[in-house]
């Protein structure tokens, strides 16, 4: 039997809209796939397997990124992190690559496969034209997952790059295969607000990589889950563990615009029960649809939209809301999965979750 | 009757154990000094009153601290603010003045005043050695206070800091005496925890103004509070606001190690509800009173302590928590202000918030 | 007789071409007014004189700053400075108010002085709207003023604003009055580069307050002019010591945008042989005149222009010629003043200079 | 003939005197290797060849990086740059691998050898322990080497590690190999400052990997030799360009000290006529071989010893003086290299630079 989402379980966060498909995917041009990456069983054969993970890919549009970038911003809420690429992304405000999520030894890989992938896209690249700036993002699956083996290779980028759509898988798929949360089953999540027309009629998309949490800070919709299900099927995995953020809007921001956004996503992370402990690479992008910035522009004068920064609060508010129903997501959607050594990480489960959130007034 | 705090009402927030005070006065040394300005009633005369405001003080020690000076860090949740101080201890991660908090436009007065302070206290500055690094923090209380007056005046900053101690007083007083909460009233707030003994034992004090939240967003350990008192004699007052939040701890950091503390701050807010909005103006100043910095140490090698980075979850944890607490204190003990123009700032009902708290299970 | 600027000396720094006035105020709409303050000889009586400071003022445009915002940002090359006001521009990238240079230990007094004129100018502010940032940057001038009396008051702000124009005298001058470079006197400089058509048409505009430089270090078009002037009338008064750099284009930039012109003030500071010291307050805030932000703008979507970053490098290079060039005018244009103790800020001799600008092939 | 460095040829740069080696080696414990790939030569076919390019590897210590780490810091002077590895330096204040230098499109793949070659030392990474940081940094050399073909693979990394020593070749050499300063030929240079006992005694070193500069702008000790040999074999190449400058110090510094030195590698870079174009990718990385810090330290409290603030000056200024030396030894050493397409770097001509330098009295 399909695990719910959130909402349709019940558990309504926050006042906003989600858009009609509560996902990242909302925004209009977004598309993620993922590839998905489970072998062998076992004891833990450091380099081999057993292999628990995957690469996720976000695609601002479905056209060449590199000839009409999107504008972005980034934020480190926490830098115990790998991420790559988020130096370019903050000088000049834009992101040209598909988004990638990885597991933390396989950014190097990862990195390659974006820049083959855009080579062979783009011919001018390294020959009429500059290099190309390929983004990056991981968290540590290492619990589940043989990780020194780096096992997403090339060819798994181009496939989860290639399958990318709307319709988005959410738990333990694609760089969520190996992840844990709040000592569950983590992964990937989604969620979505849709401002009202009066407030631009905006939409705003998140999708996280979740892989943090001790069992007891759990927090949903002010409930602790956390301490009510503190002993349930435990295996005390956690290390601090990471989050990765993925915001996009077609609202028309700038780069500044979009980090005040970006910040944000801790507000949501702080909602669940995270507090970015010491261990955490907790680590937000957000990024624009509108006002694409064209590789061969020239250098006269153009014209964009943007919206005055008066109009930003609801921005951030949607932000939080769905950074918050987004980790909520990855937690039901994921199912339990056996990794290394045996270790397991366990869904949450659904019945005891209902007792709780129904004991504590969210149902 | 006296307006109970968090832990009296019973009200516990997080897993941690507060030191002895539950305030920012809990870390050795720490001391804490309000004037608070109360004066006229009714219309609005622009410059003249009614006088809703005030100034508070906090001495990281009660030595000369131009000449022995704190580590400190600083945290900006959002740059909606005019904060004085802060390049000078973001570079060199020292503060070496007391610490002031008061209203917006009264900031040029109370870093003059800071100034002479330290003036009169060094005969050196501007003689024979530098100048001196004023700390002055702000919320804007212009909805009950006349903030165009700037009515702190020298004499009140030099009357805080003589009047500094360890008991602090809570609610609508020194720079609290205007501010509006979740369109409560609001103002200072404390807290603190401690580590255990494995942990360093060490204790982390925090102390807010808070003047922010629009109210159907408060929620106090999970419970929905501003969606259940909404319409609670409230006055929509609610443009934004600030939060000031000054975290102390005798934990041997770095100015480093503390900024990544004051970051944490964040989730304290996001937990009460808050999502930093536009207008907000959410500032975190932190420092440890360990590993003081002689004015004259000259240019030879010093030995400090410091403790691993490994070290800090706890430090976090803590951070989270007292920050949480510290704002719930601020809104249950501000007792209801009436300010310019008839304007009202509610106390938060007592006997309300306990029937609210007892159906979702807190009390 | 009037001492010469660098390029009426022969002095012709980079290979761009100044504006009409070289300097700042060759951005249209830009004014700059100055009070400066002589009082007293003699020792120094703390507190009370000799008074050898000002202040400058620079009015980004003509109007109402407060309703209509010009877009700004800032850099910081080295914190160990008391700015006023960066926090805010930092976040919102605007700037709302005339931005002051004053003496370090005013900067609360002139921050004051801009509020009240700001106030008056605005009788929403702080009544039915919210409140103003101030920018105020400081040098120390404690060598030759008796920088404890905090002498620039309220009045002098308000006549340096009434008094701003587009004709910007130099030297010992406003907030320049006090002020030491290189072991020469130093004080305001202003510079100005005028891009051609082809690329764009956009003039920059530097003013500098320079206070900052060991006499060896001096490099003047790549002589070495403090070595050879090592010994004239030196006082050795040199601890570190400040540059404030304002830079004005009226090209269409982003906040972002302004963000990396103001980092290249870097390269000018550095190409007079200044290294930024650890004493050094070298802070940068830059703005431009197009794209006003309107403080009662609403929410709707706007247009604003830009020009893409693959245009900006010839912006970074005025931006680098210009602040050169404006400290080389600060050191040429300022006369000799005696000050506190009979300390001497020392001309820089146009005889000697032009010897050994000579010897190095730059005459 | 061997091309002589600048101090060789009677290029004194600064007062400051180089330690023995006059290189990042003269930190002790610190190595550094090269390989350098040269392969093909004519019409660029793309993939394939001609190979200008190569790895360059800085390792602070010769023990296990990761299980001692060193302190260190960055800072970007201008981030239109692909850089591994920064957000973990920044958070963490650590560097837990070597240095890698390559050009732009290889980052990935050097990413991942330098994680590969970790993992092999650390049979506990990703087992028992958490996973590692590398760092990367990149030049474009697409105008002289086939940059598609990524042509740097593991056994170049691992090979230039194994062949770290303290002999620093220089020129077009590592990741030297295919780079362009000034429109001459650049790559890699190095230089040192020691400080007097007085001031500590201390070492500084860069190693700079030089690729950026206008044959107009490049000025040595203050002559404008680029003017001057402005049309001497010009390809007209330039676009932007970029420089890494890497800091090596056995000053005991935190963090926060070695982004303060990070900061200063801008004005040597200024100093040779660099402006830090809108293209370039100017980064900085820093780190102090003292104070080591432990992976399995555990949590009690550590001694450490710093130098206070007021003693960083003349590590500043040696940063200045040294990064200037570097670029010019990157420019003095390296051969004229003939690339794809029978594009030219040519090396600087010594005779005519001779003859520049000695007009402006520099020889």
């Amino acid at each position: 039997m399909e695990r719910p989402r959130a909402r349709e379980f019940g558990i309504l966060i926050g006042e906003m809209s989600p858009g009609p498909l509560n996902s990242i995917t909302d925004v209009e041009g977004v598309g993620v796939g993922h590839v998905t990456l489970i072998r062998g069983e076992g004891k833990l054969v450091p380099g081999k397997g057993p292999v628990r993970t995957g690469v996720t890919v976000i695609l601002p549009h479905g056209g060449n990124l590199f000839k009409e970038k999107v504008i972005g911003a980034c934020f480190v809420i926490n830098g115990f992190a790998k991420p790559i690429g988020l130096v370019q992304v903050e000088e000049l405000g834009t992101i040209e690559t598909p988004i990638a999520l990885t597991n933390t030894l396989n950014v190097g890989i990862v990195a390659d496969a974006l820049i083959e992938y855009m080579l062979e896209l783009n011919e001018d690249i390294g020959v009429t034209t500059g290099t190309v700036n390929p983004v990056v993002l991981e968290c540590n699956d290492g619990w589940l997952n043989d990780i020194r083996g780096r096992h997403v290779k090339h060819q798994h980028v181009f496939q989860a790059i290639r399958s990318a759509g709307t319709a988005v898988e959410e738990g333990a798929v694609g760089a969520g295969t190996g992840m844990i949360s709040f000592e569950f089953k983590g992964g990937i999540g989604t969620s979505s607000r849709r401002l009202s027309g009066k407030l631009g009629g905006y939409t705003v998309g998140v999708l996280v990589l979740s892989n943090f949490g001790r069992r007891e800070d759990l927090v949903i919709r002010g409930a602790p889950v956390g301490l009510e299900l503190r002993d349930y099927c435990r295996e005390h995995n956690c290390e601090g563990g990471s989050i990765v953020i993925v915001i996009a809007t077609d609202a028309p921001l700038t780069a500044r615009q979009l980090k005040r956004l970006a910040k944000r996503a801790t507000h949501g992370v702080a909602r669940v029960g995270g507090f970015s402990s010491h261990g955490s690479g907790d680590i937000v992008v957000a990024f624009s649809t509108k006002n694409r910035i064209s590789h061969y522009a020239g250098r006269a004068e153009v014209n964009f939209k943007t919206i005055p920064d008066v109009a930003l609060s609801p921005l951030f508010k949607a932000v939080v809301e769905a950074t918050e129903e987004a980790i909520v997501n990855s937690l039901l959607k994921a199912i339990t999965i056996v990794g290394r050594d045996y270790h397991k990480g366990y869904a949450i489960p659904i019945e005891e979750l209902e007792r709780v959130l129904g004991k504590y007034g969210v149902l």
